[in-house]
């Protein structure tokens, strides 16, 4: 069918391999039934998997054989130089051959990005790539980037960010006017640095949906849609967040276990806990997009397991679907033409 | 007696006003025998406070009259050029002129870190104050800094920030090697910014307890005792945590509402989650400190209650008892002797 999507899976990437990689791509093909999927990496041993899954016969289930693997401390620029038939820049070759419509990687993201970035190109228009994903929030969810991808961003990085976020924000939850916030802190004497400030005057010119700043906490409280920021403070915000959960999940599970009685109390709340739990689930958040690209490229969580890995292959079908880079091209050029029109 | 530690309370900062300041000061002498607290602000107001409460025959209560008040929205200059007898100033003023040993406000951070460094002037060898605090960890507590401060930081203000927060480390848990880390992101190829690393060059040579670089999920797993970083990173983390913490509430509170079963095992495992709220209970945390004056000054949250405003006195007494900025000045005079004796 010439409406079907394919999806090439970078195979060999992250650090759990086949036993989670396959079985998500068994789950997303039973969930999505004009999905192909391409496995991309050492023939002999994804062709075990597949048959030892009982899936030989799929024909939407595909292998491509790539002789080699990056790992996950190896520099991009060597991967790129000494790894020409990874598991990776196979998959992503498949994407620009026009083979695959998405990418998806739980492999080394400094390795990805640069592979991602010289194999498919930017888009018309923008400078730098972004990493984007959502995070919960009290009233549904937050889009947020960048996680990492730019140590330093000057204003025009920051506006095509918030851009590319609020056509994210607009595919998937097609929500034409997500509320964008520029991250910054709230002192007043020493409200921002330069590039917020400058990135700021563009957005309030340029971007009618530009709600104004955003502070760390409104990440999760529900008033913006799309929080745009450098990939510096992005990292640590999005890693920090990681670290109070992990905390408070930490201490509630010690408070349960302090003795008989507290025991006794955490069966019978298990329930409950189980249904916050699952509100709060990092797996259900899993599936980064590298925006900025001619391709959909999405970085799943090294470590992430086949629930996740499958929530990162919904996330690249979605963005095939709503034809994401091509979105972000037409909103650029009509908002290059109002600027000229100006 | 000689051995008196007095400590001046800006009694007109904050959104709450006396009702928490007055209570509060009550609960720091009472714990603290050797205190005697100097309540600055509008006198008749203070003086109907502190009676209404009982204490006006207390010796170690003392009001300082003042005329005005910063707003929580006034720019710093306006109030540094207009306000020469707010209940800030004044109580600057008083640490200044040696009446005090440390000032304690819950007023606007922006007016009380210029008005600080105008009155006190800053510690020899310092270029900038700093915002630090202690934040709950998996093992205990980790000292962080800057949380706002300053904006931009070049590496020499990161080397002299971890410096200060050593000795803030050292001084009140007793711990004469804290581990300092310094907040970076993990991307292998785009570790870090160019201060970053170069403030990672100058600890590796300078400072014996660097311990490298911190993740944002660092600062609550407790393998480091400091994490250091700029004041925009170091804000919008610090919000961001509160974000999280109020989510995960919020979230927890409403499974627990859904119906009448969880709300029966709500009050069942009430205890457990009270145990639980104590243990990241913010206002436990509250008293931030001013690092790099000539001085003690003690940031409380503008909205502390009572129990917290005591605790940010504690923090001021604390900092008075361990000769804090005395201590900054010899650790950096003995890294400058150092430096040049290499």
């Amino acid at each position: 069918m010439s409406n079907d999507i394919s999806i090439a899976l970078d195979a060999m990437g992250g650090d759990t391999g086949l036993d989670v990689i396959v079985p998500a791509a068994i789950s997303a093909l039973g969930q999505h039934p004009d999905v192909r999927i391409i496995l991309v990496g050492d023939e002999p041993r994804l062709a075990a998997a597949v048959a030892a899954a009982g899936e030989s016969a799929n024909p939407r289930l595909n292998i491509r054989h790539a002789s080699q693997q990056v790992e996950m401390d190896e520099m991009a620029s060597a991967a790129m130089r000494n790894k020409k038939d990874s598991s990776m820049r196979v998959a992503l070759d498949l994407v620009k051959e026009g083979v695959a419509h998405a990418c998806v990687s739980a492999g080394n993201t400094g390795a990805l990005m640069a592979t991602s970035r010289f194999v498919l190109k930017m888009l018309p228009g923008i400078e730098r790539p972004a990493i984007c994903t959502s995070l919960p929030s009290m009233t549904g969810h937050t889009w947020m980037l960048d996680l990492g991808a730019n140590v330093d961003c000057n204003a025009e990085h920051l506006f095509q960010f918030s851009l590319m976020g609020s056509v994210l924000a607009a595919a998937v939850d097609g929500n034409e006017h997500p509320r964008v916030g520029l991250l910054n802190i709230g002192e007043e004497d020493i409200k921002g640095n330069e590039q917020v400030k400058q990135a700021a005057q563009l957005l309030q010119s340029g971007m009618p949906n530009y709600a104004g700043y955003a502070e760390g906490d409104d990440i999760y409280k529900g008033g913006f849609d799309v929080i745009v920021c450098d990939g510096f403070v992005g990292n640590v915000s999005l890693k920090t967040s990681e670290g109070v959960a992990r905390m408070i999940a930490e201490f509630i599970k010690q408070e349960f276990r302090r003795n008989l009685l507290t025991k006794l109390a955490a069966m019978i709340v298990m329930p409950v806990l189980k249904a916050f739990r699952r509100r709060i689930d990092p797996r259900a958040y899993n599936g980064a997009s590298l925006l900025g690209l001619r391709g959909i490229v999405i970085k799943s969580h090294g470590g992430a397991d086949a629930f996740a890995f499958a929530n990162a292959i919904k996330v690249a079908i979605l963005e095939v679907r709503e034809n994401v880079p091509e979105r972000i091209t037409a909103r650029l050029r009509a908002y290059e033409e109002n600027r000229q029109a100006l």
